[in-house]
């Protein structure tokens, strides 16, 4: 098919009017699709079910150190956790603190941490003036709600497919010295399933900030979530490459099991410094009697090792993988060669990454939503919730089932045809007459 | 016996000269004990085994509302076990808020919230001059430590058998508005095992604070640990009579399942006013994605409802009862009548409070470590660790065996006699004298 913008007016209104035609057969099918949170489904949680029998009632919930589970003690983690969590997250399980269910709960208290109290002696951020925090954009609404919640400036770092933009990080944070922190998720990013190349990894760690406190915020969410055995993205090890680079101290690492056992009941951790460790517990003792041992012990008793968690993303991949694949041959099928958008194709991780033509984001997930599939609000990839743009979409083809993400797809692929199809009609038309065209469209609604 | 004091110089010579043949009796033995902290025993551990079977890999994971417990989902805890632990506190479910393993950590959060955002609309903490505390003396460390964390001024207020002293409470809290908030155990308190009368809840919830974000940290840490069936204390409701006095939003009530199932993984709660809640969920929101709900509907499951806790917590009971009435016989036989000391004589929790004479308690404690026995630093259950008289001593019975519980307790009155007849001579004797017989000691060590 033609590009859009290649097709004549007369063209272009006949596609127009015949998309208003199959769009109006999908709302006629009512239905109730979910494509917005990055969710495993039902038969990924299954694959985990075999861990609720790891313990039971005739199990012994002793450590090899001779802990009991059970009881209190052991702010930080039971050793043969940090050894499985290490061994996950390529770090030595020294450097490793074990906390609870939520990652995004261990960043928010790392950030409420150097709030009230400063990192490492330096001044509580409560105390500044101003705080910045750098955001690679399209990225992930939490963290961005994290610093928008703690009335830090957010500003937006452009993603490439190598990850963040380098130049314009190093700008900022080798010249500001409010720029504290910036948000990273390195390996398969929010949304765009992007990965940090080799020379991104040694930029990051050889940066050299204005500010003592600033830190990187690495949240490895992704970092075992493959979805093929034969096309994995790796990744520079960021901590030792900081210690390489003369910062060992700049960057908290973060990862979970959530999207690994169940989001619902799982482990989290940070990997960093011996310094940033000492700093963290010396809140830590303040603030907790200890995060769940029992389930850490389960977690262990269920892996064994780093093999067992490989052969389980295994299963997780072989749940996923079709659903991307759908996603993607259907895009290809409908929408390549139109010129009025682009995606991503990521070899892991939760999500596909969808660009429209400028001003049209909203629109499309406004279409797809009136037609029963909710998508990720559009401008929820960006700081504040605004799109400058308002031509980025976050897609999560995990959750629904596969024949569901297939209707899905195909209605947004409807969907972006139909807004885009109107947008450069538009263009192409004077005002009036777009406008004549709207009060039809009202009444024959 | 005679009292201590009113014996003869020499009367008293020769009881500690024949107190420290004892002591080095006990030294000899190489005790290694410990009544520091108050810690389920393992037969307590034990009784909750049969959780571990309350989920397998055959359960069903989902809730009667027919959330999936496994994934994503929940912010503020599942529905049943929001009945459950609304039914332990006495609350209406709609007013709970269910979160992770250890309430400490939510106390900590709470606290933290008020100082990085402020509480319900108010002035951060964090921008005011001064925040000051009012700390129920003896109290409980942990307490103290979240707020000497946070560099807030700790006031002690005095302890009475019938809860804080609230002549003391209300000049504080109605006059001055740098007062934010008070700590408090209201039944079996930490450590004396006293609990609120009913007059004292009333006087609580009919403070009239100068400080609108003033509020009284209710830590019902022991609200269901009754050591007897037929002598259990009971508190006035503080949510409702709050609300009855006016004042819904004055108080966060805080409960846990750690010394219910175990410490190692258990849930905790906050009850509180729907404002407060509102409050504290615009901060959640931001904060996590939620807490382990596996482990809230193993709870659920494991108890079915409040009978279920109520039949558990007999077993608890019938485990540490005898440790409790062993050291009180050993107290009663070894040290009443001598005028050295007074202790409390609780219906449940988890210690026992010692009064010793002035300027001792370190010495007892340092005696008792001498012999292999550890004790909860003196000074622990005061602001700063610093108690003024230098006289209370926390007594933790549960962990160790009745045996052993028994032989710690006896050398601990053995440590209180020595270190007090050593007091009394000293007064009794001259500066000079007391100097000799102090280097002598030491050549003899």
């Amino acid at each position: 098919m033609k590009a859009y913008a290649e097709m004549t007016k007369e063209e272009l209104a006949s596609e127009y009017e015949q998309l208003k035609k199959v769009y109006k057969k999908y709302q006629g099918m009512e239905l109730n699709l979910n494509m917005a949170r990055g969710k495993p489904c039902k038969e990924q949680l299954d694959i985990s079910m075999e861990m609720m029998d790891a313990l039971n009632s005739e199990a012994d919930l002793t450590c090899e150190d001779g802990t009991d589970c059970r009881n209190y003690g052991v702010l930080d983690g039971i050793q043969e956790c940090k050894e499985l969590m290490g061994a996950m997250m390529e770090n030595d399980p020294d450097n490793i603190i074990i906390f609870g269910n939520s990652s995004l709960n261990v960043m928010f208290d790392t950030v409420s941490r150097a709030y009230s109290h400063g990192i490492m002696g330096n001044t509580p951020w409560c105390k500044l003036d101003k705080v910045k925090f750098l955001c690679p954009v399209p990225g992930y609404d939490r963290h961005f709600g994290i610093t928008e919640y703690f009335g830090f400036e957010m500003i937006p770092v452009p993603m490439t497919p190598e990850g963040p933009d380098m130049d314009v990080v190093e700008k900022y944070v080798n010249n500001d010295p409010a720029v504290k922190g910036i948000w990273c998720v390195p390996k398969y990013s929010n949304p765009q399933g992007y990965s940090c190349s080799d020379e991104t990894v040694r930029r990051f760690a050889r940066l050299t900030p204005a500010a003592n406190d600033f830190r990187i915020f690495w949240d490895n969410a992704y970092g075992v979530h493959h979805l093929y055995d034969e096309r994995q993205d790796y990744l520079i090890e960021i901590l030792q490459e900081c210690k390489r680079a003369g910062h060992p101290d700049m960057v908290y690492k973060f990862a979970s099991t959530s999207k690994i056992t169940f989001p619902g009941s799982g482990i989290s951790a940070i990997a960093t410094s011996l310094n940033n460790m000492k700093d963290i517990k010396s809140t830590m003792t303040h603030q907790t009697i200890g995060h769940d041992k029992v389930n850490q012990l389960r977690h262990v008793r269920f892996f064994k090792n780093m093999e067992g968690i490989r052969q389980h993303m295994r299963k997780h991949a072989a749940i996923i993988r079709p659903k991307f694949e759908a996603i993607e041959e259907i895009f290809d099928t409908e929408l390549s060669g139109l010129g009025i958008g682009s995606w991503t194709k990521p070899n892991g991780g939760y999500f596909i990454s969808f660009d429209g033509l400028e001003n049209t984001a909203k629109e499309i997930v406004a279409y797809a939503k009136k037609a029963g599939v909710t998508l990720t609000d559009a401008g929820a990839t960006w700081p504040y919730h605004k799109d400058p743009h308002d031509n980025n979409i976050r897609i999560a083809p995990t959750y629904p089932t596969l024949d569901d993400i297939k209707i899905a797809a195909k209605l947004f692929t409807v969907c972006v045809k139909l807004v885009s199809a109107k947008k450069i009609l538009e263009e192409k038309t004077s005002d009036v007459v777009v406008e004549k065209e709207d009060n039809k469209e009202k009444k024959a609604n």
